[in-house]
């Protein structure tokens, strides 16, 4: 299951954290790309490079200035899941993709300040991980999560990391080197 | 399964959103409170204790000065879990702790800045959600869904909440007003 995610908006000095940590969870947690828009960010795409780099991946970070071109574009090819505190219960929501046995790819839909009617109209879903105000990134998490559970029972990490942590209940900090 | 979350320092000005997002997260996904040491902030406590009042529930928020201490006191009645980068799988953690079937309660402990190493010493579990970098927000929000999957299935919110979202597809924001 081909995994892109879409984060609505980026303003530099405000989001630099939060956008940085949707990306990690996104590469961590099996997705391909994150494309975002809103202001674009150079030290973001550095960052992100430079931890795809040592931990292995081939992970894309990508700007676009149009948002409503690029989600018209992607939803010919993929089923665009908008992720807000007003949808529907993102159980249900899986269950629904999950049984629709689609080839198509999913795009998860994550938005920093205030989302458009736009986004809310041209997403197949809009879907909510609980209906209370917490974290994108956190439903950003939660829904790779659910999509792909296996994800997490995988300890192997990247074959193409230069760096490889080992861990276990001593968080001793071996680290591997290739 | 009473849960707590700790969250390992916050400075007020770089972790404002993240330690909010922490503690938003605990909110929704069914933690009862969240403990944080570092610089003691009163907007943060304002900014929660105000979704709280409006959306339900009695969430609490407790700033610490002595971190060590406070972790060895709430050792006594609960599992301490400290959410790392170098820790074991934690598929595997959950699965320990369910199977432990203990009666104490769980600490969730995430880290912002660098963790001492009295953390991982004092911890039952040292456990990393990937190990790869990313995100403390999503470490514990993909935990406290592992531990409690249910808490998504529930629509309902919180039985005292002044505004309740009903979310559906169409996302039409409708909320009730009690």
């Amino acid at each position: 299951m081909q995994i892109t995610v879409f984060r609505y908006g980026h303003r530099i000095v405000r989001d630099k954290r939060v956008t940085t940590h949707c990306a990690l969870v996104s590469r961590a947690l099996g997705a391909k790309e994150m494309i975002y828009c809103g202001q674009e960010d150079n030290e973001l795409f550095e960052n992100i490079r430079r931890i795809d780099k040592k931990f292995g991946s081939d992970f894309k970070i990508t700007y676009v200035d149009n948002y409503i071109k690029k989600l018209e574009e992607l939803k010919k090819d993929n089923i665009l899941v908008h992720l807000t505190m007003y949808g529907q219960n993102i159980v249900d929501t899986v269950k629904q993709i999950k049984l629709a046995k689609t080839s198509k790819g999913i795009v998860l839909i994550v938005g920093s300040q205030k989302v458009p009617v736009s986004v809310y109209h041209i997403s197949d879903y809009n879907a909510s991980v609980t209906n209370q105000p917490h974290s994108e990134i956190a439903a950003l998490a939660i829904t790779l999560d659910r999509l792909n559970p296996n994800i997490l029972n995988d300890n192997e990490g990247f074959s193409d990391a230069k760096v490889k942590l080992v861990g276990d209940n001593d968080a001793k900090r071996k680290v591997k080197m290739r």
